[in-house]
């Protein structure tokens, strides 16, 4: 029997917690020779580089050190990097192609947590339930400004079909709605795979319903502009769960001054969100902090699935969760 | 060709506005010959009397005065009533039966909007949606109290397979929950159907997730009873969409008032909610004034739906919004 892969396991005890369930950890120590990280806190760059040379697998969360490209020339056994969090971008070097590493990302698994959340905010803004809530906390009953409106058979925009798009177009399927789509990657045949009809930013733009999932990339960053902001119908509903960037901020602060329609955002370019924020002292603007993501099961799942998934590549068996090479450019 | 039915349409023209689109009141003249309440007010008692020994259909809302046994009495050529919204319990008496009077009700329509208000109170709880838009809009960030969970993989206690709860259920299909029902009524074929597993009431309490739909019934009065309500589980959601009166008041409030668990009201045993409940002081406790069934789409669908039921029984064919006598006792 061959000799286990040995895995360092970078979390801090603190980190795992949140990322790892006692199975997860099991299943770590039985396939690979896992070293733990016992500190108390997360590693520095510099302890990362002196242990790099003996790893054959690396596996990472939130907090974890990014892996450089000087410390992938001390790395010559890694083989795979497996992140029990989103986005890989700034963890690795686009060079770990060139190796032949492979890499595994929780992206998806996390998307379902965003998708919860969005679907949350809206039924919610739909109905008016938490100006409601804030209302009957307040001494009040009923509002004749707030007649809401079902989200069964409606028409939703949606910007980009990431992961968390496709997770929110799943919940969507018992209600029957009609989805305008917006991805230049999306081809006819996987939209209509999708069940969502291709459409232009344009498009996407005007519907009552509005959800933006693009990536964070240099290319995405200020495609909502200033003219997109201004078509938003009257009355519409506007989620952005992706981030910030990707929206004018200050013709989005104008818009929402306006108080022409609903919207509700998880993120933001600066966050914290700055305390003096104009958005915080309007009330048809519904603000979470970052947490569409984060949901107590969701991040408990993620060490599992990326140790699964290794395993699954170790074995020969089709992965689940790899980051190829052809989407890196374009997705987060 | 025969003649036409005589249809008193009751609901006032302000009335008809919220519950019959333009659509419906086109079909309605259409079928039937339909005599409108042009008053700009509702009928009263004594002049739905007047007019009732002409009429073959009535057609009701929220608003119309009842038909009594003393009315019946004067009604013989009465075939059809119609009621474009919900229970009509109050509406006519059980007579109508023996009289072969057919009844249609909205019900099954309105339990949708019920199903989109019970899934957006469920999530925007599960992850503190709320309490979070209200902390951002009072200038906080992240709270470490607030870490959520995600709905899908829960376990769901529901409390009667009325409407509202097989709504609720068509909704929460992509999230792959366990649902335990309580319903002296279901079969266990029935319950298979619904991909649900019949539970006894002290199961379905003990849920993670519990949402109450049972029907304002002699027999449904404080089921919900004080030893229930503490077997919920500390960190539970507990949900009434239904009616106040199913639960022990006194015993909800000293639950309430413990924190160990969150709820959410649409329902009052004294509607409105008095403004000094102790309820509206309780952050873990959100509140809707009895609007769980009222949605504008919602509400706009109810008088076409009711009319176009009535042309499938006077067509022969099989009716989808029929009340019949078998269920009287046991629905809302």
């Amino acid at each position: 029997m061959a000799a286990k892969l040995k895995a360092l396991i970078l979390p801090s005890e603190q980190r795992l917690e949140d990322v790892f369930t006692p199975e997860a950890i099991a299943e770590a120590d039985k396939h690979f020779d896992a070293v733990w990280n016992r500190l108390g806190r997360e590693y520095t760059a510099d302890e990362l580089a002196a242990m790099i040379g003996e790893a054959d697998v690396i596996i990472t969360s939130w907090g974890s050190p990014s892996i450089t490209e000087e410390m992938l020339a001390k790395a010559p056994k890694l083989k795979m990097v497996g992140h029990a969090a989103g986005t890989m971008k700034k963890l690795v070097p686009k060079a770990v192609f060139d190796r032949g590493i492979k890499l595994f990302s929780a992206n998806k698994r996390i998307a379902l947590s965003v998708a919860e959340y969005c679907l949350g905010v809206l039924l919610s803004q739909l109905r008016y339930l938490h100006s409601y809530n804030n209302s009957l906390h307040a001494g009040g009953w009923k509002n004749n400004d707030w007649y809401g409106r079902e989200l069964t058979g409606s028409t939703i925009g949606i910007v980009s079909a990431s992961q968390t798009a496709r997770a929110f177009l799943r919940l969507l399927a018992p209600f029957h709605v009609k989805v305008k789509l917006y991805d230049p990657y999306l081809t006819e045949e996987a939209a209509a795979e999708l069940g969502v009809e291709k459409a232009t930013l344009e498009q996407v733009m005007q519907c009552p319903i509005i959800s933006v999932h693009a990536p964070n990339l240099p290319a995405t960053k200020g495609i909502i502009t200033r003219e997109l902001l201004e078509s938003i119908p009257d009355g519409a509903i506007f989620i952005n769960s992706s981030r910030g960037d990707v929206v004018d901020e200050a013709a989005l602060l104008e818009q929402l001054a306006t108080g022409r329609f609903q919207a509700a955002f998880d993120v933001y370019p600066k966050e914290p969100l700055k305390a003096d924020s104009p958005m915080r002292s309007l009330n048809h603007v519904f603000l979470t902090p970052h947490i569409a993501g984060a949901a107590i099961q969701g991040h408990q799942a993620l060490g599992g699935l990326i140790i699964e998934d290794m395993v699954r590549n170790m074995n020969g068996e089709p992965t689940q969760h790899e980051v190829k090479a052809a989407q890196w450019e374009i997705t987060a």
